[in-house]
């Protein structure tokens, strides 16, 4: 009755990529064999990728159920490996963010909670675009490598507490197939697909419990708390309805994080965190989250995160973490090659500096990678002398650009010419706006 | 920025796939220069089918404006070749159907019009799914062949007044990809897409002017009068705003055309309508849409098309058509080698007679195609021995099955075992509804 060849029939029920497309474009609800179905098609070849994506721009179109968002996520879990490190005798616990402007979080918080008594195995990306990746940044260590198999991940869990490295690809090899899909089609920006891609790599990594860090403005994938708060509870209920315990936390993005934008120079920063300093939002938010990972682990009477920076544990843990994946915890971080100071272009007190701004100056000094295959420098990137809050004088140095490429000194500088106001009329973010679970 | 590959220039605008998807996926309106880039970077390949099917979706979801709708045919024809008979000297006049069951309308009507002293360019196609094709209608007359060129055409026009042949691959090769694109990812139900497809091919045939029949009911794509209307207020804008005088009218599907569906069939009641009798909605409808033709081409003192039925110079111009392509008028038709009775269950006033069963079992019998690369039987189909609004009684014989196979007879009788009502409570839609232009 139709050119498209035959239907395959699935758990004894004809399948049909069309008939799922139009049930959705339709504003139906895809039922679980359905959904089941055209990812395992999918994933191996017999769902055709134009097919997924006409599926993909309805959902975005019509959205999804809770009980179709959870199936969603569970057939992608279900297309690779799982890890599971449920009899490890200590509990695991993980924080996901959704991703900002020097976002270094991760870096002092994994040694600070391995440090309190849980374990955390962080499964972590590279960056895209103008927020960058955690593994790109630790790779500015000297000798240090992302890559671990499950035994060494496990064997690092067991002796150091917490381990950073790449996904392999075998984890919800589905996603990392609909990911790229996404990007080419315009799809990307759906509330239940960013939910399900997320939480089938986190679902993947097998932890226990898991707190999301959900990014909210100019520097983030969320500009506003609503939307926000809608990732939020879409990801918890996932989380939760998977049997993990997730918590979610929606924090400000509307100004970057610290004081540094860019790799080994958001490791130097994390450094001074983990020895006790550090900027004030980084360790707040760093305490909070550890914090907030600790509970939902069960530890309730843990060691608390804000000692472990002080009494130099957290910084032990961070040693051997670095070590055990071939890091030289003591050796120099690599440093651009030119430096160029951007001066305060008025007096007053600074009331926005803006996330994204920031962001896109850093990744056009070499932070970032226009391609997935583009290397980035290690040593690029911006550092803020002020932050919203601060009272400058003209002429008093604003930012730091550090470059390998003085060439790019001037396209970057561009970027941040309307990226801060001056005095009254904007209010900025509080770090931790809402809490959801 | 992102993972995409490089953005293309076009006319001085940098052109970005994701850019356009992500357009009209927020509720925009196109720009001209990006329908134009969009699909001929698609007709060349460099535009992928995902995002072809991502935009597609898009289109489903948000519509297109009148503007949009336009430029988008005018891209489609530009793709490829267009014929141009303008030069001709006598005025080109063509009709387009939007499919039903039993629809057999082009066959009488070309040569009456042709008759009547337009000359009539008609494009025709081959059946999918349960409306028949004029072509493959046409394949039964013994020696008959749908392929002229575009030489041949014009040879036809000038010497016969009329051709019904095979568009050529040169005409809209955009539409041509884009329809099997949409025919797998399903967005083939859009009104902006549907009438710019037809029209791109209407446009490319080179008419001066065109009416279109938008067929409403169980047997026709649109099901509804309102999405009939806008379909056609839709088509008559493209082709008004392209220079091209185009009238609709929309008609009655709710009960097969005539008395015969299938092939051969129908072109034996063709012939009886040519020869001055035949089903009177049949001969109706051929008039009317003649009427229309030539009024749309400008000859208000055309001969009359019921009478060039009557005087036998419609069926002389149908016999000099068959001819020039092949065919022997005088050579009989194909019959099926088995024939069945379906008796009426109940005595009464028949009040319905469903196009759509109709058109399915005609279809099972092997009158139409699974799949484009299928054969169609030239001797089977449905005959009708009751219309709505004749008194029958139980036992007489309602339908006459045709077919090849005998095997086909039961799954085609099940497809009718609904198809009729007797008694009230239930309307016929009149056979011209309504008319835009």
């Amino acid at each position: 009755m139709n050119g498209r060849g035959p239907a395959e029939s699935y758990q004894g029920v004809r399948m049909d990529a069309i008939d799922v497309i139009a049930t959705k474009r339709d504003g139906g609800e895809l039922s679980p064999e359905q959904i089941d179905w055209v990812i395992a098609a999918y994933t191996r070849g017999e769902v055709a990728e134009e097919q997924m994506a006409a599926l993909n721009m309805a959902i975005v179109w019509r959205g999804m159920t809770r009980a179709e968002v959870g199936r969603w996520t569970e057939a992608m879990l279900a297309s690779g490996e799982r890890l599971d490190f449920s009899d490890l005798g200590v509990p695991t616990t993980d924080k996901h963010s959704t991703g900002g402007v020097g976002d270094k979080i991760t870096l002092p918080l994994t040694p600070t909670v391995a440090a309190c008594g849980a374990a955390v195995p962080q499964l972590s990306g590279r960056g895209l675009g103008h927020t960058g990746g955690t593994l790109d940044k630790l790779e500015s260590v000297p000798g240090w490598r992302a890559e671990v198999s499950p035994a060494g991940m496990r064997r690092m869990l067991l002796d150091v507490g917490g381990v950073i490295c790449a996904a392999g690809t075998g984890l919800a090899p589905a996603d990392r197939k609909l990911y790229a899909l996404r990007d080419v089609t315009g799809t990307v920006e759906s509330i239940p697909l960013i939910a399900s891609s997320i939480m089938s790599k986190k679902l993947a990594e097998g932890t226990g419990a898991l707190v999301l860090d959900v990014k909210v403005g100019s520097g983030a994938f969320m500009k506003d708390v609503a939307s926000a708060r809608e990732l939020a509870r879409t990801m918890v209920g996932i989380g939760t309805d998977h049997g993990v315990r997730t918590v979610a936390l929606l924090t400000a993005m509307d100004t970057p994080l610290g004081r540094t934008v860019g790799n080994a120079l958001e490791v130097a920063e994390s450094l001074e965190v983990l020895a006790g300093g550090g900027p004030p939002d980084v360790v707040e938010l760093t305490v909070t989250l550890a914090r907030e990972m600790l509970a939902a682990a069960g530890l309730d009477d843990a060691a608390d995160p804000a000692e472990a920076l002080r009494d130099g544990s957290a910084m032990d843990a961070w040693r051997r973490m670095v070590a055990a994946q071939g890091g030289d915890p003591d050796a120099p971080l690599p440093v651009a090659a030119e430096t160029h100071q951007v001066p305060a272009a008025e007096s007053g007190v600074l009331t926005r500096l803006d996330a994204h701004a920031v962001g896109v100056a850093a990744w056009r000094l070499g932070a970032g990678r226009a391609r997935k295959e583009d290397p980035v420098s290690a040593g690029a990137g911006v550092t803020l002398h002020a932050k919203p809050g601060d009272r400058v004088r003209a002429g008093q140095p604003l930012f730091t650009l550090h470059t390998d490429d003085p060439g790019r000194l001037d396209h970057a500088a561009e970027a941040l010419s309307d990226a801060c106001a001056f005095g009254g009329g904007h209010t900025p973010l509080p770090l931790v706006i809402d809490r959801v679970e």
